[in-house]
């Protein structure tokens, strides 16, 4: 069909963000920017084979892109993925956008995650979040460090205060396990009339929080060193490979044959595995 | 003050939850007569010293019980915990009442934890919850046993659905990381008028859903059979001591001597040290 002769043609890259509002998009920029400024000297280049940074369904409704950059051997970065989906659905358009970084062995740091689920354009889900890698009933000098000294329930409030915002518990139990005690997981939803609203509260308040969020894990996890004990490494990555598992398999190896088929999802989950250990 | 010399003479006990409306003490002596029933053979007689388990301020103010009966050497239940606490403040009155169960070091299956907290006729906070004793995220089997086969989610839907209801979250890090992913954890208010409606939906909705969620912790962690490794038991008692001592930390030790002067704090306290291993 002409439709996905087009979308073939186009083949937009992850930072186009070409069906994100201007606010949402000049977010993604912003982080993607200060992450790409902040760990110059420590990203490898892209690696991914090009039908797996940008793919789509055979009639084009669906398209997405994966962007990943490894972290070299000097650098605690594992690796940093930024992704988005859009799909033509027979109820609206889905848009899900997320940006991860991933820390190696060399620290038991929180990850960075951020997604963001819009399946209307006047609401969406977002989930903002230093996911922790360790036991933190077992572990409260972590909880202490990177959850209490850096305030971060202070940011989900800000978020929490917003009127059109109330929580969102991922269906997931095992996601619901992964997120840390401060995790912001919200839906915003500024009603069929907001989408104003909805670019407002992006700018003003989403914006704002994720940025210091981001700024924070910069700081004080991708930089900051950590002493690990032989075991502790050990647990660490039993830990880590299992949460990747997990994940990819709830995150991506459900919902990317629904929206793209199986032999496309195939195509993107096999290269991922490795990144993910799984 | 004849306040006192009443209050003093009086000494109402544990069941009597003297400060209760109707529906609310209804449950708490249902809930409490099924575990004695289920668990009658296994439970030994209360052995707290008179004065904590009836302990007041000096003015009378302040009230509480605690009652505590352990398991015997046959059974998996470590302790079985109840208490209320009434106050007089000037902001209003102040009831908490809870109901713990936890289990021994012959099973990882997870605690029962019902704790009421009111502090207007109108509202409360409710957290209803089987508590996990094991990483949920290094252990995904015990996820699917305990929290997913149990189908726990449904129950705490059953409660989010009610419109008077919304989230909460515990100001404690350490506590929202100590509830299970399907912990019931939310604020009911009914509004200035609602007294009527609040009796209404802890008779018709909280009590179902808590008399269920103690009859699956019974039937699946009170007398389900597991078996443990050497070492999993080493983890499990490590994970334990350090559950309770922080939660008797934040709960007791910072509340009590609040209400009670630090005098009653001390003397209720410290013989729980012995229960709570801490």
């Amino acid at each position: 069909s002409s439709s996905s002769m087009d979308a073939q043609t186009k083949r937009p890259g992850f930072l186009e963000f070409p069906y994100l509002s201007t606010p949402h998009r000049n977010l993604m920029l912003e982080l993607v920017s200060k992450i790409e400024t902040s760990l110059v000297s420590q990203l490898l280049p892209p690696s991914l084979p090009p039908d797996v940074q940008y793919f789509q369904n055979e009639s084009g409704s669906s398209q997405g892109t994966i962007h990943i950059q490894s972290g070299n051997e000097d650098s605690m970065v594992d690796f940093i993925l930024g992704s988005w989906i859009h799909s033509k659905l027979p109820t609206g358009e889905l848009n899900i956008t997320t940006l991860t970084a991933y820390l190696n062995k060399k620290t038991d740091a929180p990850r960075f995650l951020l997604e963001f689920i819009q399946s209307s354009p006047t609401s969406l889900i977002l989930l903002l979040d230093l996911p922790h890698r360790k036991d933190l009933i077992l572990n409260p000098n972590y909880l202490t460090t990177f959850y209490m000294d850096t305030q971060l329930d202070h940011l989900r409030q800000q978020l929490e205060k917003i009127p059109e915002t109330r929580p969102y518990l991922p269906s997931s139990l095992y996601i619901r396990c992964a997120l840390s005690p401060t995790a912001v997981s919200i839906r915003i939803d500024c009603g069929p009339t907001g989408s104003g609203r909805i670019d407002e509260v992006i700018r003003d308040h989403v914006s704002p929080v994720a940025k210091q969020m981001l700024d924070i894990w910069l700081y004080k996890c991708a930089y900051g060193k950590r002493e690990l004990m032989e075991e502790e490494i050990i647990d660490l990555e039993k830990r880590d490979a299992l949460v990747n598992k997990k994940t990819l398999d709830i995150d991506l190896a459900s919902g990317l044959p629904r929206l793209f088929g199986q032999d496309v999802a195939n195509r993107v989950i096999e290269p991922l595995e490795k990144y993910f250990k799984a």
